[in-house]
């Protein structure tokens, strides 16, 4: 309750199973400050200590004296905190032992910028000794004094980290170790007299001894770090306005080396791994929790402290049982037992495993421990990727070692045999061979090849290169742009810069590769396949009970069209029509329409292509049956379908029986300086309303055919790519109408149809109230919109794009989650603009951030009334949708 | 007055020295109405006639049956015109004879798609015998029949106007004639009946003879004109509401080849050439206007009518006078003289040439015709270009023939000797040469043969190719993608395909290019300086004195800086530093820079070009003394640096001393898919730290040197491009302040700067609050805005765009003139959100844009505080920015 809140109150204390404050004080104890006192009140044995509030930061902030004022409160806090535990701050006998405190800040938000810790306030040339003998462990005592002056020194005092770090790596050097916990107390006790002089050095000022001063000056430093530039430039950055300032919290410390009925653990209230419901934990005795990290003792599981302290072992579980409720959700809890009193350090929300996941959430509803709500809430959607793929065995996986690492570009698990090119894939894997598709980088002429292989493995490109993107399509393992892969297509051989053994493999040889991790493993790994278990199916059909927005998939096979179905796909949100020139003899025909020379010649190649693309329709309409199909007319520049390569020009024109030079100088012709800005989506049917008038042939055409079949109508939408006029758009839904016409006028028989656009063009957006009134729906191209916004190309990224991450100049990767401050204005604009015009109007998205749940949450605040993404991403993006359904309520 | 309607008075008359309307009645009547009841006012003598009101013709949209009841009114008028013309309406007698009439639309505002006109509306069979015999000119009657049957039987009953000109020209086959007006009268009997027939066979109905019904019909016509489809477009692109209709103006045919006493001509108030204050004009006794444009006669001076029709000249002197000083303008007047009277058809503001505008408007306002104000908004900006450049000589030009015609890249008339490459045009303009630089296209290694020769002449690329957007920088002659011109770059030959000659052109043959026209003659064709006379400082005065908008300039040299303050620049507002990179040896250290495998190997190249980059920056800021001089960073993509032809690559190597192979690898690794959205801009300030901190120096180090020299401060503003992102702009603020401090404390003193940034991304726009918050400056780059706002590349655009503007789906090239209903969008959220942040910051433009009077005038509405054009344009946007200011009163 705030209703605690008291002005003149300044200092919360907590422990001694109870606390003046509770979870619900925020604003005023800080996250950790009201978590502890949670615990604390709910009788938890956690160290005790006490909070200083963040009222007393915001006036210290104005006053720098506060800090005297509240200082008094701060004693009869520290002494109560004696009390308690028995101990005294500064005491140089073993009876009252020292009582050593940590201080940490804690704001209502968690904000890194801030000091953080600094453990071991209290220690000096004089406790240390009593330290040391109170646990017969030199090395400890020394080493823990070490540690307070390197982070006081540091963050207190001002002096620079490496400084300290230097006396240190001289000191492992003089010993000649490797690791810190390897040096002998007398090398610590020399470190800690270099330390000293370090700060006198830098500082012109002593590590102070007066365990009093120290406990001020680092509160004092906590309130500082609220106003230093780097916090201020966080909350800046993330907008965080409205805090008071930071919480300060002292607490005492507690160690688990003090002897045999000492020790140090971790638990789980379920299992991480399965979900199943049991108590799961390791613990050491006579140990710090650093003896885990270093790896020096193999801990015991927890059910062995049941032998060894049978007494601790029942509290640990009633009070594991305990937070679980509280909380309601499995915890993971830190715990120290310090001569036979045992302590929990940390209990927080566990980790968890897509399936641990499930089950768990699943259970708890079943216990009515959570709601239906929550336990849709309770899942991560990108988790559920792990359930729908397969998957190397997990204890296989452990053994093997990596031989290179690249981008998880499409998760999944792949093992085959290495093939260099598409149509050595395709004739392998007719011949019933698994195979690993190699290329330095993919080209759409390389989809029958990608589409034949167990997997692919790329060295250039980033995370939406062609070959990323059309693997997530397909459902497809895919690692891309291994950068330490040299490839050789030529002489067919595969190098890995990141091997020391400099293996050489060739066509044939078998190759591993985890589109989730990214990782690449010699030979064969064992895999597993997925389990939509029961657990599965029930949350998807809570989560759809939530959602509002729907979801469609991107898909432009019947077979994709398929399974997206059964991931629970509510339509096709993108049917893209382009990789259906590429297929077997179509693309002959393809480049015979690209050379024709007149708008004859050009329909006449065009009318080859017409059945195809027919059938290509009327298998993905019999998939969908009567739910929505949108399909884009031709997008990418016509260069795409042209050879590239002078090897390729002299094949291609040999197989179509036109001159090398007829066919290279179009090649040159169509060349362009930013073929992403250029000619392509709308602009081509435009200049070329042939194909506009083909392709609505076929999709009309289609829809008649399986309408009869299927014995109901099916429902076609035709989308206009890169519109960014609405005058564009006017002049392609004249053909696309005109056609249906013709063909409905023909077969004497009609169906409903929409003509909508892309929304991927910044001037759609803006002007998309001039659209509206003539498009039926809108689908936010994000991808290109995102390109054209930012002003990055996709493709040429990949040389300032990570370094734009790693120091902070984005926050994500814009072409994986939705640029919401940029972009996403845009596409709000677009909503609000389109549907002011026509209110009804139908929206939805269909860039690659369809399928990112925070893209997804932002698509549900927009007013989207659709997601489209890969089929594999369908179940995510239901589950993201019912999430952000869930949190606006 | 507005006070004349009358609820129930629809039809009004005008002629005989009177009328019942005005001009003021625009809404009423049409701009035509109002006008001809104006001059009739006036006592000018227009032919009689009537208008129908457009309240008439909206009350008609309501109620076809409107006309019926507004029948009577028109009779009522029709009947006076035949007392006031003493002819009579259908009349099959010489005595009263038939009365003819013209029927056109006119709506308030001028609007193509609506039905303009039919002529002659009262011949049938009868009356064009009656007005055969009155003229004794057969030919003259008939041919006047055929056009009323083919306007008539075109627009008021829809028969398709091509059906009637293939008749025409089967008669002229026939007679074996070249023109209409060779054709005898029993061949235009012919056409007539086969008109007739052609009029049944389509409509199934006779042409009426009833003359009351062709009135009605044609009246009936123009009404539904106001509602068909190219209207209704046409009113809806161009946002055209509130109007009520179109109004009918039936008016009395004259004909000025009735005889001796009858003739035709025009008239100017005023010099159309040269703007002097004398009347002007040319005319025909005894003939048609048709007679004068077909160019059968050679007309005669006006001043030979004082001699041949004493008082007819001196009522038409009179008359010109009433109309300057009425419309307050110089005034084209078109008159008819039939039988003895005087008939004045039309009078309009004359177009003029630039001289002649500037002229006109002073001497009017010395005459206290008109204020300074009106002066100002007479001269069209565009205009000006014609007196800063050099030109062909008018008499010259008239007798040349165009070789080709390209695109009207950078005004002004150049004469040279042809050379296929920069190096050549440097060698022989060192000679003392004047040469015309022939290439393809040109790239930023031209940029030395570009400054050296007189003109340029490029095969390909648009108006913002880099030939053409370098040439307007410098001020040099330009035609660009003359398609015509076959260049063969390797054996130095120009051939033209439009040349029917087909004759080759060598290096060192002279050639004159025209780049205001675009056309390109053989030969050396005689030139005319510029002559800034009197009249056009008067006037860039007054304009000064009335703009709001200050008016800067994007140059690179001081030369350039120095011609722009002349042209009354009143700053930089871009200064691009990448052009300085080519220059010389600097090239090399360029080079050497980009191929530098560490900051250091990179630093060291940096400090080679750092004393060429702070020269170029004294001598620029010398020139422009104490005016704010904004200096861009480095913008394009490295690759820009590097050769690309292997050929190029061999050379470049052999220069630098490095292996090729390194150097191809670098050119190959810096390739990019769309350059236009990669690695470059401030992407390459924050990659590569180095190259800001070198420019920055630079910068800093010139600006010391620079005040030191002149005695004050210079202004230097940075300008950082490409920000897309708050954080690139922070990132490279801090190098650029941390550079400034750094100079300050060497030198020991300091100047004021500002950093500021270009808003070129969209994304810039959309967060340009976030931006304003750390930038000084914006600075809106609309080239680059318009490429990725409507994701058009320039250099490929070409490829649609020109299909684009024929075909309506764009009104004007965006590179040209602003989009302002997409991207000018973005530049007004991006000057109010950045207000919003920043109160007083500083906003301008710097694209092409900043020296297109249309976009001028956006800029003034949207509040920016200047826009930068190139030198050549600065008088062009000092008036165009004092008329937006002017317009918005």
């Amino acid at each position: 309750m705030s209703g605690n809140e008291n002005k003149n109150k300044f200092v919360y204390f907590f422990g001694d199973k109870g606390a003046e404050g509770n979870a619900s004080m925020k604003d005023l104890l800080g996250g950790k400050g009201a978590n502890l006192a949670e615990m604390s009140s709910l009788g938890v044995p956690v160290p005790p200590g006490f909070t200083i509030s963040t009222e007393a930061c915001a006036l210290y902030q104005k006053d720098k004296k506060t800090l005297d004022k509240i200082w008094g409160e701060v004693l009869n806090n520290l002494s109560r905190l004696e009390k308690v535990t028995g101990k005294k701050f500064g005491s140089e006998s073993e009876n009252p032992a020292p009582l050593l405190v940590s201080v940490r800040s804690g704001a209502a938000i968690s904000m890194p910028g801030m000091m953080d810790t600094i453990l071991n306030v209290g220690l000096n040339d004089s406790t240390v000794q009593v330290l040391a003998s109170l646990t017969q462990n030199r090395r400890f005592a020394y080493d823990a004094y070490r540690r307070l002056i390197q982070m006081f020194g540091d963050v207190v005092m001002g002096v620079e980290h490496a400084l300290f770090e230097n006396i240190l790596e001289q000191a492992r050097e003089t010993r000649g170790v490797e690791y810190d916990y390897q040096l002998l107390p007398e090398d610590l006790e020399l470190v800690i007299s270099k330390y000293k002089e370090l700060v006198k050095k830098e500082t012109g000022k002593e590590f102070p001894q007066d365990v009093m001063v120290q406990l001020r000056m680092a509160v004092e430093a906590v309130f500082n770090s609220w106003n230093n530039e780097r916090a201020i430039a966080y909350r800046k950055i993330h907008n965080i306005t409205g805090l008071k300032g930071t919480a300060v919290n002292v607490q005492s410390m507690v160690f688990g080396n003090m002897g045999d009925d000492s020790g140090t653990g971790v638990c789980f209230t379920r299992s991480p791994s399965t979900g199943e419901n049991k108590f799961y934990g390791e613990f050491l005795v006579n140990a710090q929790g650093e003896d885990v990290v270093a790896g020096i003792r193999t801990p015991e599981p927890v059910e062995k402290l049941k032998e060894k302290m049978p007494l601790i072992y029942e509290e640990l579980v009633s009070i594991a049982r305990k937070l679980e409720s509280h909380f309601r959700d499995m915890q993971d809890i830190e715990f120290t037992i310090e001569n036979g009193k045992l302590f929990i350090l940390q209990s927080r929300t566990g980790k968890r495993t897509a399936a641990a996941a499930l089950k768990i959430a699943i259970d708890m509803v079943n216990e009515e421990l959570i709601s239906k709500e929550e336990a849709v809430l309770r899942v991560q959607p990108e988790q559920l990727d792990q359930l729908l793929h397969k998957q190397f065995d997990r204890v296989a996986l452990e053994k093997a070692r990596a031989l290179a690492r690249g981008l998880p570009a499409s998760p999944g698990a792949a093992v085959g045999r290495i093939v260099f090119d598409a149509e050595t894939a395709v004739e392998k894997a007719k011949e019933g061979e698994k195979v690993i598709l190699v290329r330095t980088e993919t080209s759409p002429e390389d989809i029958s090849g990608m589409s034949a292989a167990s997997g692919i493995l790329t060295s250039r490109g980033g995370m939406t290169s062609h070959a990323a993107v059309v693997a997530r399509g397909m459902g497809k393992c895919c690692v891309a742009g291994c950068q330490d892969a040299a490839i050789n297509e030529d002489e067919k051989t595969l190098k890995f810069s990141s091997d020391p053994e400099g293996r050489v493999f060739k066509e044939g040889d078998f190759l591993s590769i985890d589109g989730s991790t990214g990782r690449v493993y010699e030979g064969e790994l064992p895999t597993v396949d997925p389990e939509l278990t029961g657990d599965f199916k029930t949350l998807m059909e809570w989560a759809d009970s939530f959602r509002r927005l729907n979801v469609r998939t991107n898909a432009d096979t019947p077979h994709d069209s398929k399974r997206a179905v059964e991931f629970g796909a509510e339509g096709i949100g993108l049917c893209r029509t382009e990789h259906m020139f590429f297929e077997g003899k179509r693309i002959v025909a393809v480049r015979e329409m690209i050379l024709a020379e007149t708008p004859e010649e050009r329909e006449k190649a065009l009318n080859k292509i017409l059945p195809f693309q027919r059938d290509d329709f009327v298998g993905i309409f019999m998939a969908m049956e009567d739910r929505p199909v949108t399909i884009r007319l031709l997008d990418p520049p016509l260069h795409e379908f042209l050879p590239s390569t002078e090897h390729e020009i002299k094949e291609v024109a040999s197989e179509m029986n036109v001159s090398e030079q007829k066919l290279r100088s179009k090649v040159e012709a169509l060349k362009e300086f930013n073929p992403m800005l250029g000619h392509r989506g709308c602009r081509l049917g435009i200049t070329f309303p042939e194909i506009t008038r083909m392709q609505s042939r076929a999709i009309f055409e289609a829809a008649l055919i399986a309408s009869e079949k299927l014995g109901r109508q099916v429902k076609p939408e035709i989308m206009v790519p890169l519109v960014g006029n609405v005058n564009e758009f006017v002049n392609q839904k004249k053909v696309i109408d005109e056609t249906a016409d013709a063909v409905f006028r023909e077969k004497g028989k009609s169906i409903p149809y929409l003509v909508g656009t892309m929304i991927e063009v910044p001037r759609a957006a803006l002007t998309a109230d001039e659209i509206a009134q003539e498009a039926e729906f809108f689908s936010f191209g994000t991808n290109d919109l995102t390109q054209m916004t930012m002003g990055f190309s996709r493709d040429d990224a990949g040389k300032f794009l990570p370094h734009y991450i790693e120091s902070g100049i984005l926050h994500a990767d814009p072409f994986a989650t939705l640029d919401t401050n940029g972009v996403g204005k845009l596409v709000e604009m677009g909503v609000k603009l389109g549907r002011k015009s026509r209110p009804n109007l139908k929206v939805g998205i269909c860039g690659e951030h369809g399928g990112d749940p925070a893209s997804i949450e932002f698509c549900h605040k927009a007013g989207l009334d659709y997601v489209s993404c890969s089929p594999f991403r369908v179940p995510i993006a239901r589950l993201a949708a019912a999430q952000a359904a869930l949190k606006e309520k």
